[in-house]
């Protein structure tokens, strides 16, 4: 009877929620847009300009109406531009360019057009060909050669990218060029993002300001191990290209690489980082003392991205960081920390608030780590919840049902084996990932 | 507005299917199970007697109410028993128990004791003790030696298991013993399972029958690649242990190794197969034609049970078979059909019944295998959707979207590359396995 009583309430609660959401969407102005992730930062950071980028965004009509849906961004000659691309094999026409293109010669300066709301991924030959037109149109409007034009689509699978649709827009973009446009930027290479990502971040050299500014979309289809989603990060920094691509991959390994929504992979995944060169400052070299604190202002924009990503994950509600320790060595950590965050019953639990540590204890033993039942322990926050083989002696559930209401959350796992530490984020499993995934296509 | 109103719809929908939900719960026998998956079977099937194995089964209380949740097996002395366990890192204290008992001697028989609503994972000390107190009652009861008890335990993963609970109803339970008590003891170790899951086959050898007979029980927590769930196989057969053992491995691989519901691994995984030598059917000796037939019939069981766990897979509402073809090998067709059966959002379109191939491509392209964007052909049953590296060139949205309506599906994958071939089956990822996820322990 308790149970069935609860199960009323629980249903009740429910009604009531979606009475809410039914008046909601009958109001007149129902065409606003979808909630914005309860996990969204406050608001769009004040990113300052950064010398030699200008951007420009406009409204194409390539899938969305009434919002800008491309992005252009104009880089001073000169500049080096560094980029991880994802590993699928099903990879779009534009990533394969992307890859051929990144470390060609900056003289001439360089520019990069996105598209949102069409892939243009497995579009065969035709959307090779939409690349390369896109590419040489944009080189033709602002003096640059084709080779250095990078361009990215993100969106539907499998549906043709009209490329005139895009062209078409390249005057009144080149005309919109400035240098404060990031939120803009952030906002047009949106899909089923809820808001707009953007972080930045600076440091002084010999007194003078090398600044940093990154955008970045993302919200399903995202898992690590992979460059993932679509990810532009600005310097003004002067870096040879060499040092600046040996700087992203090795960053974006614990940044990016380190989250997961729902285990999927884009067929678009872009990361790329532009170095104008145009700081007063004297040029970075690796190994210096001013490298090292660019490196931890780079990486502090590029986790913060990542996180925004995994906050504006399709349907969170719940932010978690899976801390993994002691394991073997850094790459069995991995994997226990890649099968806690993303499998679907440790999701679930997190999304029902409830502290089922047992599920975690199944997400270790089914990752494929080296694992001992007496040495595993797992905690919640700061709270020990099982160790040497059982449930922690000291452990109350109720102070675990209390820590699982949060809405951000720490799950550790210390495998009491060895050294092997690694960290990943992702986010609960819910009904608005279903409602996205299952009645929308995107 | 059109969006708007679609939007309206579907909450309406969902508003009437939860106000139906509260009408159910509110009723006085709201205590009713829960509904039965819309893929199940029209009911048990007829299981005649298998020589030398008597069921029992009991209602001990370990978790559940009102229901039997044990269930024990008597197999006839002689009787060899082969067994396929989970590879998880945190197997259950029973599965490590009966992997060291598997291959003892059979003069004296052997029995089998499951519980249902507590795994008896994750406990400690305390679970090996459990497990051998279990075993030890038994093996008193039924005048065995405890090493030919094979116990498992299925249900709440790190909380004690109580043996008392279990040793005092013996007597009961010895009590019971017939041997027709198939359904029953298929009933009495589910547990989020919605229906009780049976299969049999029969074959003759020089006029005498063999016949086979099995349960299964699994719902969710439910991936391949390891022994999955809790399954016993039973025949009459006269096999030697070793040849008994070398059969259920390989027909597993292609059973119950290649299903999916959450690709998440339980603790508890048990496959047995007991072959108790009562035909009057002359042994079975490898390498004969026989044996082939036996084979046949003993994979025909292996795979209706396997088909009837993913037909309840939580929330469930379609049965998909992913046939991968035309791999460079067999093992890069089996990631790619991992790849496609295990994505969220591949089993999301499934569910919201759109024909998506997009997200097949993706799948694809992030397994891992070998794959060529203009070699690689998609279909949906007979429909050809994609080939040459876009959509086929007759394929209709139409006809895509009429053939997702089917409750039963086959996404196929033509790699194009060479002769791997591999095929999985799975089900949707719906609504219901959120609400049966986050909202109950289990």
């Amino acid at each position: 009877m308790r149970r069935t009583r609860r199960a009323q309430a629980r249903l009740r609660q429910r009604l009531a929620r979606f009475r809410r959401k039914l008046r909601a969407a009958t109001r007149a102005d129902a065409k606003a847009p979808p909630p914005v992730s309860p996990l969204a930062p406050r608001g769009f950071p004040l990113l300052a300009p950064v010398a030699g980028v200008e951007l420009a965004t406009a409204a194409a009509g390539v899938r969305y109406a009434g919002r800008d849906d491309v992005m252009l961004v104009r880089l001073a000659p000169g500049t080096a531009v560094a980029g991880v691309f994802t590993r699928s094999a099903t990879r779009s026409a534009a990533v394969i360019d992307c890859q051929a293109k990144i470390g060609g010669a900056a003289d001439a300066g360089a520019a990069i057009l996105v598209n949102s709301g069409n892939a243009n991924a497995f579009t065969g030959a035709r959307g090779d060909r939409a690349v390369t037109e896109i590419a040489r149109a944009v080189g033709d409007r602002l003096a640059l050669p084709a080779e250095r034009v990078f361009t990215a689509s993100t969106g539907v699978i499998g549906e043709p990218l009209e490329p005139g649709r895009i062209t078409a827009g390249l005057d009144a973009l080149e005309a919109g060029l400035a240098t404060d446009g990031f939120e803009q930027a952030a906002r047009a290479i949106m899909t089923t993002d809820t808001f707009a990502k953007g972080a930045g971040g600076a440091i002084d050299i010999d007194g003078a300001p090398v600044r940093i500014a990154g955008i970045a979309k993302g919200s399903g289809m995202i898992a690590p191990d992979m460059a993932t989603m679509l990810v532009y990060i600005f310097t003004d920094a002067t870096i040879a290209q060499p040092a600046l691509q040996e700087m992203l991959t090795r960053l974006n390994a614990r940044s990016f690489n380190c989250i997961t929504v729902d285990s999927d992979t884009s067929t678009s995944d872009t990361l790329m980082l532009a170095a104008t060169g145009r700081s007063i400052a004297p040029p970075i070299a690796p190994g210096t003392e001013a490298c090292a604190r660019f490196e931890t202002a780079l990486e502090g924009v590029m986790r913060e991205l990542a996180h925004q990503v995994v906050r504006d994950g399709e349907g969170a509600t719940k932010f978690v960081e899976v801390q993994v320790t002691g394991a073997a060595d850094d790459a069995d950590a991995r994997r226990v920390a890649g099968a806690v965050a993303n499998s679907p019953l440790v999701k679930t639990a997190i999304a029902g608030e409830d502290p089922n540590w047992g599920r975690i204890v199944m997400a270790v033993g089914k990752s494929g780590a080296r694992a001992e039942r007496d040495r595993l322990a797992i905690r919640l926050g700061d709270i020990r919840v099982a160790e040497a083989g059982w449930v922690a002696p000291d452990y109350r559930e109720a102070d675990g049902a209390a820590y699982m209401r949060r809405a951000e959350l720490v799950i550790g796992v210390d495998l009491g084996l060895g050294t092997g530490a690694a960290t990943m984020w992702t986010c609960d499993l819910t009904h608005g990932y279903i409602d996205i995934n299952a009645d929308y296509r995107s």
